[in-house]
């Protein structure tokens, strides 16, 4: 039996007899098979029945078929639909697209529709800046897949991608007010895909690149920051790049040790791996030593891609070869963007005194975070059942937030470390400890906080 | 002096004495400028002063400069802010992008985004066609412009276009609950169009185009006809079509003529021009003869355009050459989807007796529909200030909600001539009347008529 989850919550109709045990009968049933029951709804009864709605978060779909089957052998109890609460919400999409206007007669057509807006398009066809005033383009932005690298599914394409680039525009709306439009291409090269979001762009005040595939989304993003007037971002890279960059700028002062003295090794050397790379050298980090599939990346290594030739040169000052392992030896602090299971217990026990782990690796972490924390003094994690959970939830929407009330055409590794440093800044020195080092996505002052940090640099090198 | 309208309105903030004439005399200053005050509010007030906000239609930039200046000449007049109502209207754009999912906490976020999302996306990848019930695919549609031919005013690019395409959207909403969204492209080379509508269609369930010039409109709309595996409607050619049609079978109904023996004159043979001709010979129209900047089309003209030359071969079936002016005498019916006043009283008078006049030019029709109505025994035209507008709004919603509920996957012209025959439909024969040969866009029944005509051809043709 796996772990129940929310995320694999079923609602069962159940019709039983009206006894005074039956739902506490119900209820050991189902956690005996493993279930957790989150709720009970008395949905129907008459004289002779009670017809109960149970909803219960399951480990997955055997469990779920076993919970059921279960019920469904109990005497005297029928068992009707079974819905997915998760399948139930996204019953037609979880967006929609709403009229700011009203249109209640032909006056109000008049001012929203011909013949008034031909005024208005005429003055954005004199004075195109006024655009940002007068449309949507105030507030709005593209979330652009190509389906190529959707969550741990890999290359699912566009429809596929469709569901994850859905609820990243609802986040937008939900955390820091922006419209967002899902746009997934029907497409996978890089030179089509930047030509079609040319195109696109006059309506966006900025892109969010996701699930694009490295190397193909260095190219893709590059090209497109030199060939569009508004800010481009994949947050695959920067998100995490920043979100874990506040993080171990909060977890240096919990153990109190300087960003620019500690031994950082980084595993990882993908999209997000070369941005966290990038945002943590730009913080200060002077030590740091990366590690990728084919194990240490140092200089002499042959048949380097030209982004792993990029980050062997700047990276490794101590000229370290082998494997994680010999890296990990005495290294302060140890950044998973890879794999699962590639760290033991033995590697975290080499580690210097004091050390920060964070392993990122999605779903299934470098390291089991209740391992590391036997040894490590600050551990992380993109799960959301442990401490310290490192989402990128933390950057993006303030990100996009501050670009656009700048009406930044651009974005830079500037506001995107004021970013980080905003972020670790809403742990206040009170809260600070070891299990906290990064606030909640749900925490009311962060996206604003991280939005107004971004807006004032964006602001200051217009 | 020109004639006021809601969409030239402003407010004005006026602080004037606390005399009980003042308002009247404000209104008759204004009145007597050719402004027309549509609303006044009391805004404030004090021991000496009131502060009122004055709302008024006028006819256009001159007179509203001339009606302020004569307030502020006024004794004991102080003007304040002056705002214009169709600018206000659009701070901001007419749209925003809402989440239908509440996101509440951490189980909220398991269920809409990850893991949750996961199991959607892994859904979809395996089963393509579920796409429709658990995206926004379901029920979005594009609305798809270059900006090379936006209402009265030319070539004016993407972003000058975009107001009319958010209007359009916002019409989409209120009309028939499509949720849309406005792509302005930046470019207006045909192959670019193509290759990009094709790029970003995995979201969208349908494309209408619109405001892209002639004779590239065809050659866009063809292709990506071919293309797509969703429907493609270009509104400024079928939408047109369909009203015209509705309205010239109810208007042979008034005067007791039959579609299949009337002679009909058609000027105009662009995007309009060519869907009206189809519409109506698909209706039963026989003869007709169609008139271009050229004077009458016929085989033996010379230079032809390929559209042109289509067209000379399925109309004229008497060989009338020469003008606009030959062609009109003993015609039955005018429909004019082309320029300002070239058509003459003279010619409405050569007509055949009970004759009908569609003059649909916008924003100055072919001749003045007063002038026309002296003659002709129904008049029609694009303007809301006569009786019989001819206006897209009551199909496009329509056509499109029909279309997304049969889930069809093209557009057929006996869905665009069910739609043609439902929108006559509306009006009973109790209310069909010379002034009443078409409903109003804001007719209950109107757009849910359409949808059903269209979707039952649609899933009859599957």
């Amino acid at each position: 039996m796996s772990t129940p989850s929310v995320s694999n919550s079923i609602t069962i109709r159940l019709e039983v007899p009206p006894n005074a045990a039956t739902v506490s009968t119900l209820t050991s049933a189902v956690e005996g098979q493993g279930g957790v029951v989150t709720a009970v709804d008395v949905s129907g009864s008459g004289a002779d029945h009670l017809q109960i709605d149970l909803t219960v978060a399951t480990g997955g779909d055997q469990d779920r078929e076993r919970i059921v089957q279960t019920l469904r052998e109990m005497p005297g109890v029928t068992v009707g639909p079974v819905s997915d609460r998760v399948f139930l919400a996204h019953l037609g999409g979880k967006l929609t697209i709403e009229s700011r206007v009203p249109i209640r007669h032909r006056d109000d057509l008049s001012l929203v529709y011909t013949p008034g807006v031909a005024r208005v398009s005429q003055q954005i066809a004199d004075h195109p800046e006024d655009a940002r005033r007068l449309t949507i383009k105030r507030n709005t932005i593209a979330v652009v897949s190509d389906g190529s690298a959707v969550l741990g599914l890999g290359n699912i394409g566009p429809l596929g991608a469709l569901p994850v680039m859905e609820g990243k525009a609802a986040l937008f709306k939900r955390f820091a007010g922006i419209d967002a439009f899902p746009l997934v291409l029907d497409t996978q090269d890089v030179e089509e895909i930047i030509a079609t979001v040319k195109n696109v762009a006059p309506v966006f005040a900025g892109i969010n690149l996701e699930d694009i595939s490295a190397p193909r989304c260095f190219e893709i993003e590059a090209r497109l920051r030199a060939e569009l007037d508004i800010p481009v971002f994949h947050d695959d890279q920067h998100g995490t790049g920043i979100v874990a960059t506040a993080a171990l700028l909060n977890a240096l002062t919990v153990v109190g040790k300087k960003v620019e003295d500690v031994r950082v090794v980084l595993s990882g050397a993908g999209a997000a791996g070369s941005a966290v790379l990038r945002m943590m050298q730009a913080a200060g980090v002077r030590d740091v030593t990366v590690v990728d599939i084919d194990g240490i990346i140092h200089v002499s290594r042959e048949g380097m891609h030209a982004s792993v030739q990029e980050i062997a040169e700047k990276t490794n000052p101590r000229g370290l070869t082998g494997k994680l392992s010999d890296a990990i030896v005495g290294a302060d602090v140890f950044v998973g963007v890879s794999a699962p299971n590639i760290l033991t217990e033995a590697d975290v026990q080499a580690m210097a005194p004091d050390s920060i782990v964070f392993a990122l690796a999605n779903p299934v972490a470098e390291i089991d975070p209740a391992i590391a924390a036997r040894h490590a003094a600050v551990v992380a994690s993109g799960r959301s059942d442990y401490a310290n959970q490192i989402n990128n939830v933390l950057a993006f929407p303030g990100v996009f937030r501050g670009l656009l009330d700048a009406r930044s055409n651009k974005v830079t590794d500037d506001m995107l470390l004021a970013a980080a440093k905003a972020l670790a800044a809403v742990v206040t020195p009170e809260e600070l400890n070891p299990t906290y080092v990064i606030p909640s996505v749900f925490h009311p002052e962060v996206h604003e906080t991280v939005a107004a940090a971004v807006r004032e640099v964006a602001e200051r090198d217009r």
